[in-house]
């Protein structure tokens, strides 16, 4: 049975191949297909949002709804039955996003008005980001993703610092600003700190007192002065990993990493380098 | 006839050199007009747009609206004419420009009121950053043009993310702050979305329930952090290219780097420079 | 007495290590404690705040209060008493914090309302920040610490320039806007362009006469452009660190500078290094 | 005469030094005195525009405003006659804004009101950058200044293209958002554009038809994106500083600048370089 592959189990390669695969035609198409139901189903969404075109055309877009769900249904179980490893992809994020972007329609047969979750479904953009490795000139992606997980654990530092901050600041404007002026309790005066040092500035809350007009404007010059934390972080891994693949060489006896690829000598281990050996060695 | 140039060759020449040329004084002094002009007519169309001036000046402002479409429509027509290749300037974007600035005073003889759209002409403004290359001091533009064009695909990739971003929170703030308070329906939350994410916040539109606030906070604190990315990636552009490609030299005997175009001696081993040579060896 | 240790003695010297260390179990656990109730009395004063809760549960807030009161005193007394220094702790930072946070509640007592100042608590949050040298994985904030410090002092001329700028500014803004529009006074006109020059923009005060939106877009093209200023400061720091003066070797031979701190031979000469020799020649 | 200094010419020469000197004490003394003044002077100016406290304390406010007027007359004339070139003082930038300073106090006598120009004065606040130099911790401010002047040229590029984008994206908006909403003109659309370009949104102009929000957000990331240019320049501007700075060594003997601190021969002639020489040629 392992070796003589049934029937079944060439179609189940082939659907997989279609439609977990980038590399062939059949596979690129279907993801490309896949990209163009999503916006358009997110479109139709949208559309359906704006009250005045759902009066006008609601029995089109419940149709339309429907017609996506029941493609999205058959995509779902195709990827489930093609999968060697099914529980994978079920407990995978996708997996997940894909199966509560169906659940609301279904659920509407039971629970009338459900279907106004189908909003849901906006999450499935996220595949979105699947078209970045299909398109060559957008392929940067990769270099800016490896820089952003090496300083993940700084920003996390900073936006840790950022939400203290605004704890602190936020309590200390609800007792100047005294229960009124929209900083009716601590909560709000958060947000409106948060709204204040990330430079968003609604206006819906603003500080009235003279006293709490002062701290506001150090907590605005604080937030624009720190905005120089993340971006410096960032830059500096940014400009660290591009200096770093271009000189990378590694010597050809001891394996080591070598910076400089101008270097005449192993640091490491003293090997004298010829240029040509150190590049066919590459 | 190819060798021979007739009068109206030479006259043709002289036109081009005067339009299209920079180089002679003609051709800077018609350049310079030609900006203070488009830049008369663009305030001309300002002072215009203000109910209160159109009042009290209306005739006024039609007539020059005439005699600045009757100078540009004569500096159209000689630019076709003194081109050997016509269609490359009607169909270059300025080309386009120039001729979308003409119609609405034209078309206003056929459809009353077109001349409204008067104001396309500030398109023309871009004509401007022509000035750019005239003023030696300011022609500096060239290495930033340089850097943006070689981050330009990184991004894209960004604004494509904070896009995507913006639609699947966008809705997410739909569904919670339930169609009021401004999030009316999907397209006006994922506006919302990026009026915050950019931290331009206007207040039009606000959240007011907790949870909402809670997502905000969250949405602005992102947008606060990524600002981050193409700050870095424009600022490692700028970095790299001051470093400069064009200046790398190694020395032919003793492979050293050397930062300086202009090194007549190699800093490491003494080896005297000869351009040519160096050359080669690269 | 000196060298016989006391009862009481080794009693101090183990409640020493377990509230201020963090290197035995009990010394972390009670960290992580102490953190969780200062968060649980962060959220309990929040929630007080809100007045739609403190209606409802107005009796379990003042009793939690209470406990958590009489918990932070015995946490305080044991600070003092288990160090033999109780002074340094007493006038430090953090111990200014822990006393303050306790005086309202007992004030409450003689001064009946003084109980609304527990917000101060919020302050102990800045506790949290010692929880990053608690997890290995956040502990990169010595390096951003190290950065800060290093560009405190061109940050504080940053912030020293935005002021007085801000005030000239505004006093000018004052005049033009002729003390209507909300630029009712110097104090307000300031307040309002520090708002506008950080980017925040509430929008509560904003220019109408068509002289003061000139001047206004003026400050807020300066204020898009300035922020450049401790970005650039912040990040030319962290990359200098980044490369790191700890790294810098010279071979003691070629005199060549060395990048990597790990090198056992020059790349450029091939010398051997020996750790000693090298830092001595240094 | 020349030769011989009259009484008088000492006596000018002690006043010069202790008016326009730093180096002595007194002259120290006299600028730190005349900065406290300047301050208490806007801070009076600041509190006199309060109504509250002007109808309170109008007389006090009078008395002190003309009390700090003869002090400032005083040394202006001063400065005008133990200046040995005094046109110098008097057409240079402070000579002008401590003039415009007194007049309007003079002028009150003349035309009544005109008193209230006093707030012009808070421009001598300019004089406070003078401190810089006398804090030798703030004295950091020049490394700044030179990186700032040489980005100078770029950021007014810079500059420039925002404003001629906010021309043109500003019209486009007029045409849009169709003469209402705030929209009422050009020039205000234009106003409008910065405000959004530079991410402050008040949210007093804001775009209502979906074509103008989609158009409005387009300039928001855009904004949010260029912002990274001007950041850009100046880091790559003041890393290239901080970089030059310490590694600058000049060839003994063709004066050449020399980059790199670990050259062992001068790139220009070809001198080899012993460090000791090198250093006592600095």
């Amino acid at each position: 049975m392992k070796k003589v592959k049934s029937k079944y189990e060439i179609l189940r390669q082939k659907i997989y191949i279609i439609i977990y695969g980038t590399s062939t035609l059949a596979g690129k198409t279907f993801d490309l297909l896949l990209l163009v139901i999503i916006l358009l189903s997110v479109v139709l969404i949208m559309m359906a949002s704006i009250i005045r075109y759902d009066e006008l055309y609601h029995d089109f877009f419940v149709i339309s709804e429907w017609i996506i769900t029941v493609f999205f249904s058959i995509e779902y179980i195709l990827r489930i039955i093609s999968n060697k490893k099914p529980l994978n992809y079920i407990f995978s994020f996708y997996g997940f996003v894909d199966l509560i972007s169906l659940l609301p329609m279904y659920l509407s047969f039971f629970i009338p008005g459900s279907e106004a979750l189908t909003v849901i479904r906006s999450l499935r953009l996220l595949r979105l980001f699947a078209i970045l490795d299909l398109i060559p000139f957008l392929n940067q992606s990769s270099h800016i993703k490896e820089s952003l997980r090496a300083s993940m654990s700084k920003i996390i530092v900073f936006v840790y610092f950022i939400f203290v901050m605004s704890i602190i600041l936020g309590t200390i404007m609800y007792i100047v600003e005294g229960r009124h002026n929209g900083f009716t309790n601590i909560p709000n005066s958060i947000y409106w700190c948060i709204v204040t040092m990330t430079t968003v500035g609604y206006g819906d809350i603003a500080p009235i007192t003279p006293v709490g007009k002062a701290i506001a404007s150090f907590i605005m010059i604080m937030g624009y002065g720190i905005i120089a934390v993340p971006t410096g972080i960032v830059t500096a891994e940014l400009a660290k990993n591009r200096k770093g693949k271009k000189n990378q060489k590694n010597c050809p006896r001891c394996k080591m990493y070598i910076y400089n690829e101008y270097a005449n000598f192993c640091y490491n281990c003293g090997e004298k380098f010829i240029d040509g050996a150190v590049k066919i060695n590459n």
